[in-house]
């Protein structure tokens, strides 16, 4: 397996020539003087030493060995820790945190990048500090200044883990039926008592301790997800001076078995009357999940994106030693057995195919980490189009970048043939890993209904329009130009048609019931491929002025036209089906299923 | 996870209702008389019974448990050597083998029936003996008589199994390259000695001799794929009465670590000068070796089949069970704290999806196996016909069903959500297992440009309009039935537009050397659902003047109704992607991919 080099120079053309970040830091309350250029590439800079020297080393080892769970006690594979605590020194668990309790308050422009470096390396090392950052957002936005003060600097310090505890077994995407309790304490506190599963880091032996955040029901909620609370529940309860004191009735009951993400613990966890505090609201616990949950799912997104980054540098180099047979046009190395495989037209058409969808997946992360950075540090008007295009976007990036993601690593695997399939080149496990990113944080058919039933329908296209209408600006600013024509002509014609099936969707949703369930994952992806033609035709024109310069550009450019001229096909069959309607799903019978 | 049903009620839909099984094989010399319906139905009864009962519950302990070398010996899975003896004295190895020496003579129609069950049960304990039976085919067709009459009734039997060693660490897809030599020892014999890897059941437990057919070169051949040739070389030499002699020069140096199918010893293998026997004619191995291809790659695609069917049984099963949510037309089980999830339409999609690839690929197998039998037991223009249909549907049918397959078993895994993902239900299994069968025996991408080039290019598209016209000639006799013409009408533009991406194709690759492998894949995905297509066209013809008589027709209507309106519409975008060409391709410089 080759080692992995992490993709820098595509993640400065991004940041610096295709998006400008640091006009936009500059401008942004919060961001100015926090981070400019500098600092972002040195930050880059020092994660890819990270992960290429730290994480990506135990990767297969992790996968190979797995958790262990002995009576209650789960271990990490070997190595995990240390790497933990060397990730923990460098304060990359503070990166995104908030500075009044020991956060770096840095721009997910430059988070996302920094994510998709850790998932590339090792996706199974990347969960435990991912939930974390998702447990300290939530905690941030709706936690009590007692309990911000208590956990938070802990938390980013790594010092102390953070868990979500959403799922139970009869309750995944309809946490309204969980059944969890919570009762009320005379001291303010919470009693929990309840079972959770598919607890990503539930338990583990790499921090001193584990902030588990628990959705439970009060006595008296009401039914379904309007009655849903949510608790900060403490592996072991902290002292009056912030030491770690008495065990908490919180215990991991197995771990499971499973395709992959094998050195990520994934726990069955018991409350047994756990003492927990209230986050937020009372029955708005679901509300303050979701909070965070638009970073969580691009987070998720970006994992998709990693493991494709990954398999395709294991399938260029393998690409570039493998010979076997000759190019359709004679022989390239006449003097060797063979020539290497990548003289064939079908091995390239597989490699363009992993280097357009990561391409496209790493800059619609970035532009939707752009929209993230102007939500939170930005004002007004602009704070709030931000916002739409957050909630529009998320879904599209964790569904689009991890079905892609599959695609991609299955793609990486193939490249090598029988050797692919094999365990010891790597290829293999990237499949097996990727995979569960298209299920969890809530299913791709979930952010399916999310983009279409939510964030489209019931507000008439609103936010598409803020969105399709960053697509005509550019369209419009770039029409003229000739150079560019092979791109922004077809994606006008794309714009329009992405427009015109989204305004028939809106209208069958009027009538049908079932027109949004059975538009809706076909509708995401007509989404996302026209999204990555927008995010190839701005790369084009950042790259095309400078081809000359260096031979970096040209790729791009030809990516960018590879992309557009056998990958965006797709979206006439996608808005074909979306136009199908409800009716061949829903006229056939239960019983003829 | 649910216990496999044999679909009994569509395998006999298929044979004898919509493609007449028995009137075909009543007129063909070799099969007239040898079987019947009735035969048929018992035989696939009986597979239904040894499937669910014998190899299905040992296909999740086999993955477990894998198979073990130790010191050169490999053990298969708890079970396996059971389940062997049981599948040999039902006789299933001798279902399609000559009669001239203890095999049935049964039709591929049949057997392409059984290899579903079996695969469906378990693939990795399928492969030992449909491996066996592959090595019988080329045994049958090239061996001498004294080779036949010595090897075939015991391989039949199972009592020897068989094994086919092409490739080497170096030499995959080219097996032009390979260094495994032979040399002619004076009684007629050869010395063989080389290193051959991925040796499906190159070694194992269960069989008492394993029967290696191996490609190898004479010291004095020419260079490249002319100077193969093919050799028999036993495990244990073969006394004159028959019985097991002394152990032969071969060794299993050791086992791969994989994905999946774990169950199957997948062997590198050393033949340290060991002796063996010429098979067919000097320099003519990989011929020789082809003349059993289409039999085994047909059979790799019904692999593909089989585990998409175990997957959407399980899958549907599930769905029924799991309650989550309502439907979004109200609550349907309102006494219950939510719906079955099949009231959702995304999951109708889902469980449709793979219904609708499955009944495509069962017609289409059941299809390429009649032409299989024809070009077997038929005559004269009949007979070269039907070699050329099977020329050029076999990649078809290995390729699509495979890709298909892993499409298949990753939606139903992901019916299961988190569910699906842990090992426990065998969801995660089902994907795991398939994704070899894109792989081995030709890369799918292999596959492609035999049809594209051989098959098609080549023969300035002969082939293909035998299959077009055989299309056209369905189209005609049911185009003025008014009930039919909501897939009659749209067959008819699909072929058109399958003609003209030919014919553009076969003008392309005149020009340009690298048309054809630009074109491949694309063009072969297109051809798939097109055939796919047609085959349903006829499922609805045969079932709708039977809909009222038993809802099963029902269901055959409004499955096709499903694959027409929303899986046939992806043709558009590959036929777009096929004429793309392939300078997006060629033009982009080696080291800018």
């Amino acid at each position: 397996m080759a080692d992995y080099k992490a993709p820098l120079r595509e993640m400065n053309f991004l940041l610096h020539e295709v998006f400008a970040a640091d006009e936009l830091w500059a401008r942004l309350p919060g961001l100015a003087g926090a981070v400019d250029r500098e600092t972002a590439d040195a930050i880059l800079e020092e994660m890819a030493k990270l992960a290429a020297n730290t994480l990506d080393p135990i990767n297969r080892s992790g996968d190979e060995e797995g958790c262990q769970w002995n009576d209650g006690v789960v271990t990490t594979p070997e190595g995990f820790k240390e790497a933990y605590a060397t990730f923990c020194e460098g304060g990359w668990g503070a990166l995104l945190g908030n500075p009044e309790y020991g956060g770096m308050g840095m721009p997910k422009m430059l988070g996302a990048q920094v994510e998709e470096m850790i998932n590339a390396a090792n996706i199974s090392f990347a969960l435990y500090p991912v939930l974390t950052a998702g447990a300290c957002l939530a905690l941030d936005a709706h936690g009590s200044e007692e309990l911000k003060q208590k956990y938070l600097p802990k938390m980013y310090e790594g010092t102390w883990s953070g868990a979500m505890d959403l799922t139970e077994p009869h309750a995944g995407t309809d946490l309204g039926i969980i059944r969890t309790k919570a009762e009320p304490q005379e001291d303010g506190s919470y009693t929990i008592t309840g079972s959770k599963i598919f607890i990503t880091g539930g338990d583990q032996d790499l921090s001193e301790n584990i902030i588990h955040l628990v959705l439970a029901k009060l006595p008296d909620a009401p039914k379904g997800p309007k009655g849903i609370s949510l608790f900060l529940v403490p592996k072991f309860l902290v002292n009056e001076d912030g030491s770690v004191g008495e065990r908490n009735a919180v215990n991991c009951g197995s771990i499971e078995h499973k395709m992959g993400i094998k050195a990520s613990a994934t726990c069955a966890m018991n409350f047994d009357g756990a003492k927990g505090w209230l986050v937020g609201e009372v029955n708005k616990g679901l509300a303050a999940m979701f909070t965070m949950m638009n970073y969580e799912r691009l987070g998720v997104g970006i994992q998709g994106l990693g493991a494709s980054e990954r398999s395709y540098q294991n399938a260029l180099d393998y690409a570039r030693e493998r010979i076997q047979s000759r190019s359709p046009a004679g022989p390239q190395q006449a003097d060797k057995a063979a020539d290497p495989i990548t003289v064939h037209p079908d091995v390239r058409r597989m490699l363009l195919t992993q280097k357009a969808l990561i391409g496209g997946a790493r800059a619609l992360s970035t532009y939707v980490a752009q929209w993230l950075d102007i939500a939170k540090f930005g004002e007004g008007e602009e704070k709030k189009n931000a916002e739409a295009m957050v909630a529009l976007l998320t879904p599209v990036a964790k569904a689009f970048f991890t079905d892609m993601g599959l695609d991609c690593t299955v793609i990486g695997q193939q490249v090598f043939g029988g050797h692919g399939y094999i365990r010891e080149w790597g290829q293999e496990q990237l499949v097996r890993d990727v995979r569960i990113t298209q299920i969890y944080e809530g299913t791709n058919g979930i952010q399916a209904l999310d983009l279409v039933g939510r964030k489209t329908v019931a507000n008439g296209g609103a936010f598409f329009n803020l969105f399709a209408d960053d697509v005509q600006a550019f369209i419009d600013a770039h029409i003229d130009h000739e150079p560019l024509a092979e791109f922004v002509q077809p994606l006008a014609e794309e714009l329009q048609r992405l427009r015109d099936v989204t305004a028939r969707m809106i209208e069958a949703a009027r009538e049908d019931p079932h027109a949004s369930g059975a538009a809706s994952v076909e509708y995401l992806h007509l989404f996302g491929y026209v999204a990555y033609a927008f995010m190839w035709a701005k790369a084009a024109a950042a790259a095309l002025p400078k081809v000359e310069q260096d031979s970096f550009y040209k790729g791009q450019v030809k990516t960018a036209r590879f992309y557009y001229q056998r990958l965006l096909t797709r979206t006439r069959a996608l808005a074909a089906s979306v136009d199908a309607g409800s009716h061949s799903l829903m006229d056939i019978e239960e019983e003829l299923l």
